[in-house]
């Protein structure tokens, strides 16, 4: 299947707005696990489809962790009693969506991807993250369980920081900020594996190309995920809906939009620095080319006119003076040095080696 | 002819709305089918020119399809019936327009193409698809009968999903949202054949270049097609007609600019995928006759010295002392030996072979 | 004389103004002739300078036609007549102007080009042509007689369509949507060229490299010219003078500014075709190298060992004891047959034949 | 010295304000020469910096000419007596300044660069042209003596054309214009140049690629000085300052623009021009080393069958049944001239010669 | 670890605010120097963490310098006493920010680079320079002791220039414009080491390719610290904090603003020229190895067709005819000679040696 491209097949013709999963199945089942807190108090606990009832209740935050998105009749009831546009419903479960932005009357949809690369394998994996975000509550969406965001579960817990003390908006803005976060960890490791080819490449051998290549192809599905990010941020900024408060939109977001550009600036040098390493690749191979064939021409030129040499006196003419003079083998020996040496001293003042 | 640019002759010179068919005959006659309907009633027959007089009717949708357009007199007699601005008209039969918007007082034209890259012949057929869109009815040209909307058409009579409770200006939006699926599709398909060329680029063949550069045609193609899909969507969601209600303009059209947004994205990955086989096709040829070069060298930088060897011992020389000794010539043997592995040795330390 | 500027020489430190004819001479003299319509009148004479005066009469559209700008003193008489701004008349005269558009008071100067590519010399040759339009005239300059325009002499002459109709306003449109469609003709006629070449390219000679880049720089020449038509259509639809309807504002204009594009796009897509192209020339004149290489390296690696092996038995030693045995002679050609076959069978394994 | 910045050394931690001349000194003495006009009076003197008192009288408009720029002090008594902002007169003694455009409450500062090619040298001199324009007066300052706008003296003293009946704005406008009409001048001179060396890189030698990479840095050198000085003419139309007249503004700086627009896209086709040179370069270099490569493989590939066939009858084995034949020799010629003979029609079918 | 991206990973889930310097040490303390001026008094002294209390009082600008960032508890301090945003005071910390301005309701926090280019060890050093501009105060963050600003130290000190008799709004502005002129002046350091790199070039050296590499990283690194300040200055000119005078933000900003472009504009320029310095080299590589090719061809196709007709008379047929003429072998001599010398003279007429 192509890579860059989950297959749309199912959807075709179907009803916009119908709910079907594009992507991989890749967990059992799907998990719910809930956080309610508020300044004072804080409460943990795993829950399913029929505990979403009741589950927000004012005063407090609710955070509820959705985690595996094959199963679309859980998926499609969760719509259902959050009452979200049907629409962000299917691109919550399209895990091909790019980054994007969706806002209905009282309710944010925030589609991101989580990226992780692998530095032993050297691939790159990339999940669908959703979140959805309303007056005291934010549902996230992810393909499978991860700990993404364990460091701010800790800060809940413990009460760090002012996440307890402030709404969703700002939790929505820890996870984004977390996630954009773990692009430039990402990069930064992708970037090690860029670097270190460097110095192999003054050595080049051929698999290096398809290194390069793959590297490629990396920082193309690492831009095509990050990009749009900093738009998704800048509508996130400008929102209508009044359960954003200022400090998030002109104080937390912009700095938010800056570190997405701090990414996509390090994706846009890894991206220079990676189609220099063909250049260097392809200059160097094309060196160690030519030292073959000065090896080959020093060769050729200092035995060629040698073996001519041999061959006059190897013709069987009745009459050809030299070959009865006694020492004449001795003067062919030394003709042949001395025409060797004045080869070997031309090619060296050339710098052929 | 030119294929990226059918014919103007015909056009040249003629008063500007003039009507001119431009375009390949693509089936015998025109065929007029028409479907009506609204939330509780739905007919569906074919019809002739003469059975659109009195065909809208008022508190239901009328759907008419026009496929073939080589019949310039039927078609400007539709635009007759439906008031059509003449230009508007002259560029629904010009198939080869780029996509387009036009809007009149009230009525809207937009032009786009269907898309179909068929993966055994690895071509890519455009046609062109233009719909007419009034306040209760809508009109799509097509250069031929297909299949591309039978799921609207299923849909439709089965009544499935919203889209027998609202106007024309949905089933224009749910016309355009499977083309665009189509698209995305088509590209996948396309990417099929991309993507599985890049494994067969490890043992480049001459041919391969020619395929390389067929597909980038064919990506210059798509974009030529899509890319001014966006620009229609935009326009339409700015449009000032009363007919196309908000609930279109703001909710269902932006989502169809960012799936137009993600065909063109798709389009842009793959053109760069293209670019990067074109270096890798010449990265690896190049290594080819890297190696052909070393088997060269190799093999004259083994033997050129040994024939000389031989060259010398072949001179008829009258005093050659070597040549009376009883073993030089399996000394010589081991000399010639000892030359070709040291060459060898050497260009092993080389990575030569 | 540099292709891409005309000489500039002959107005520096003139007077900002001053008039000079910057071009060649086309032809002979000067002509002027005219016509003037309304719906129901049309006449049709040719004129002189004398005959301007009372000219353009109320309630009928004037066309002059002048052909012919090397005769400075007649333009400036008709600059005088018509009250036309010196900047203006002298851009008019100066035929190495970009595209531009120009607004005075009650009056609008269109300046383009004409283009002309000759399929059988592939050359491209350029004139200028520029509109001077008023309330109820249109005066045309260009550079030499030409049959540009017949059809719209027909079309007026026959009161076809809606021309006798309207004002001097649709004149100019007519007039520039038939230059521009000419654009359009002309560059698919240049396109066949580009794609005949496609084919010819798979067996390369050296002469296509000079085809190729000859080939660029007549899309750079079509850019230079076609690419700011668009910027002056889109100047002309912003017009504030009255003469202007809105129906040919907002109506004609844009679906003219669509023509527009068409032709660029079209020359964007030739642009990257020919730039292909260089890269398949380049492409297969390596592989034919390589190829010439592959029959070097066999012929060298098959009689390379052979003549050493004859060499060998060449020596003169006098004890070889393969000499004396009576077949060595065909055990020898034995050998050397196996090691030829060896060395092409390894060949072929490699795909070098 | 780094030929793309002059030092900036001088000017590190200086206060900003402070004047220091950053360039080389270029003639003896600074030259200050003075013309003085209305529509009926002209007077044209020679001046020292005590004269500068008074000279600026109502009623007429003065024009100071600057000529050497390295007496700073003399520059900053000028500054004085004309009230400068302390800034723009350090810009216009640092002459490595990028054109630009000041404007302070009554005054208007321009900096551009007079641009020289020198068609024997092949080398492309700049100097920094600067010009302060106020109510009445303009001086202009330039690094030497020049006769750049004599042809505007001349018509100063003549009365030619308006320059005599309108203001300073006028004035600065015709300077101006005469400079970019000179930057044409040299593009074109610059052209000739380039376009001359396309016939010979139809045979390249190595010394062309200098050439090519001169050529390049040499449009570099004009793009960095010309590009800004459309946005210098652009600002200057939006002045706020009241002795620029409306005239000057919406009709004489917008031809400017236009100008400027010209010689930008020239610079850009020669741009285009000499990449696609190198190309040309490296392909017919391509094709010469191919040329070689197939006069090695001709020769190569016809003698060293044949010197194997006269090897092996070189062998000394005692039964070779071959030697003994009596025509033997001849009809080793004979082979030898078939084998040759078919090599070369193979090579002639592959076009190799 | 990756250059161009200092380790997140400190932060990763860190509470957003949280403060931790990324960066490394580099020197053994924090120092704290602290300048109190007007245009009367001045006075200069070394401070710690408890002298900030009461430093900062009305009518005496008061500028602190903080050299050293990895005391997190010192720096938070001082935020705490200035009140500065925790998000801001992050940024300072965090030295592998981009660029960037930090509006708060009474401060301006501007985060830029210094850069410094070791013209002997060809390296690139950037540390991280922070500004955090009050009513009347300015805070400055350094990674360390330097003596940027020792110029304008002495200005103040010897109250040269208007610096002591405007604001600290001046002050910011004349430190930013002393960074962006050592960003020109490393720019032309650099410059020179790419400008001489240029005549090397014409021999040129495997090595050559990694210089060029390592300065097109080089200007890679520039362009990402340089390229933002621009914005930052823009963002400068458009604050509403009422401390920044309307003089700073119209003129003096603006100026920088030029300034910044020119150094943006120097590292473009230099950056084509690093470009075109590898195509040099490898125009040059090229042509060095079609040189190799031409000996090895020119030597090949001399003593090939020799080496043949010697080969042909060592032959041991029993009827050779030539081989018992008397002269026969001073003949083959001669054709010899011929041969070699027709090779030879075609070989120059080719200008191949």
């Amino acid at each position: 299947m192509a890579r860059f491209l989950k297959s749309r097949e199912k959807v075709k013709g179907k009803m916009p707005g119908a709910l079907i999963f594009q992507g991989e199945q890749r967990q059992p089942e799907v998990r719910l696990s809930c956080i309610r807190y508020n300044e004072t108090h804080i409460e943990q606990f795993e829950t399913d489809i029929s505990g979403l009832d009741g589950l927000v209740i004012p005063d407090m935050v609710t955070w509820i962790s959705v985690e595996g998105l094959h199963d679309t009749e859980t998926i499609r009831k969760i719509g259902e009693k959050f009452d979200v546009a049907s629409l962000a419903l299917e691109d919550i479960l399209n895990t091909d969506q790019r980054p994007r932005f969706f806002e209905d009357d009282d309710q944010l949809v925030i589609i991101m991807k989580s990226m992780a690369f692998d530095e032993k394998t050297k691939e790159l994996h990339s999940d669908q993250v959703s979140l959805l975000l309303g007056a005291n509550y934010l549902v996230s969406f992810q393909e499978r369980t991860s700990n993404l965001w364990d460091d701010i579960l800790y800060r809940l817990q413990k009460s760090k920081g002012r996440i307890r003390r402030v709404g969703s908006d700002y939790l929505a803005y820890a996870l984004m900020d977390t996630l954009v976060d773990s692009y430039i960890i990402n990069i930064e490791s992708f970037g090690h594996t860029v670097e270190s080819l460097e110095k192999e490449l003054i050595e080049p051998e051929k698999h290096h190309a398809e290194t390069i290549f793959r590297n490629k192809t990396e920082i193309t599905f690492f831009r095509k995920n990050i990009r749009p990010v900093k738009e998704v941020v800048t509508r996130f900024e400008k929102t209508e809906v009044d359960f954003v408060s200022e400090k998030v939109r002109l104080y937390y977001l912009p700095d938010l939009a800056d570190l997405a550009t701090q990414a996509i600036d390090a994706i846009e040098i890894y991206y220079t620095m990676v189609a220099d390493q063909l250049n260097i690749y392809n200059t160097n191979m094309n060196n160690k080319a030519n030292d073959v064939m000065k090896v080959l021409t020093i060769f050729a030129a200092i035995f060629i006119p040698l073996t001519f040499i041999a061959g006059v006196y190897g013709t069987n003419f009745e009459y050809v003076p030299e070959l009865t003079y006694k020492y004449s083998y001795f003067l062919m020996w030394g003709v042949m040095i001395i025409v060797a040496g004045a080869m070997l001293a031309y090619f060296r003042r050339k710098h052929w080696f």
